[in-house]
């Protein structure tokens, strides 16, 4: 998984039938220092997560393993609201 | 999921026989910001997408999931056309 | 899928048992303006491309869903010989 | 599999309830010769490794082949404690 | 699949269960032009691969299609020994 930031949402209405009702994000990219990169990914909704919030993603076939994204064609999906995490003993980042 | 944007067609005749009947698109990748990147990907169309479209792209085997791509050996599809999105509250595109 | 040139053969005797008789193909990326690209794949062939044709390979799963290439330790497949593409309405290839 | 050394762990209460049990580690990549990079991965643990602890990392679908793992929406999982390795002859680590 | 150089072993006794009796490869990747590259994989061996023997990786869900690694969470396995490849019409490999 990698660390991310919900930075937006994004509106689709022309879709595969099978992703009605998915909340999808935009989700840039963080370090493990809790930096922001250029790096994004649009990912399905798993857990509630609001605009800001820094979560985990998941990819590929794991991202279909939830409830929502069963059986759909979504390869990336937000999993874990992150709550804090540390590196070499210091912490990065706290909800 | 990736952003990106319709700007081709690709023609194939010779082909794994499971795949008549599938239309595929070139997509340029875009930025969060809505700006064009050199990479693309040749996608399946399971919408309708038609040429300059910004659309999403899902890979892998998440790229199976509709009844265009089941069980071929397709690992790229166009699942939705793009209404709008937006980062950090500023619009990035609206159709 | 990614756009290709096939650029040469690869033998190999000593391979998993499930691999006879598969054909392997050195590919070179190609860019949507139809650049070679120092990235290449070796990937099985199940359309009978030759050297020097220009080609769609597909990857991970998808490309196992080929009757040559089906339940075999196989990531990329040569799935389709490409007749020609155009990008912004200009023809970037032609067979 | 790429190697790893665990430089962290993560905590989120919120998330997808599959995942409930599960520990967090951030897991810094490692050159062959034994070098931290700056790419990273939160990948799930899968034997009982600790901090600064060098180990492999599966990722993919294969992620999910351990019990604590199945079925779950994780793409990552620490799945061996390395004891050593070497490259042409000359021992990179030893625990 | 990729090409590569068998350029060391590795030892790991803590690990998850089912990877016990898998041999891992270090497995430095080469360009078509055959030149050794910086990147790497940790690669289960399905063929009996040795040191400095060139080789072909598989990544991903067809890793496990072996039956030294169906099953297992391991996502990279040596699938073949190359004898020989050529790009252009000139040889770059003879085992």
């Amino acid at each position: 998984m990698f660390l991310g930031k919900v930075v937006g949402t994004l509106v689709s209405t022309q879709k595969e039938a099978s992703l009605d009702g998915l909340k999808f994000l935009v989700v840039r990219r963080l370090t493990a220092e809790n930096e922001e990169e250029s790096g994004y990914v649009v990912a399905a909704d798993a857990v509630g997560a609001g605009l800001d919030e820094v979560v985990m993603v998941a990819t590929g076939s794991s991202a279909r393993q939830t409830k929502f994204t069963d059986k759909r064609p979504c390869d990336a999906v937000v999993m874990a609201i992150v709550d804090s995490w540390e590196v070499s003993g210091e912490e990065k980042y706290r909800k």
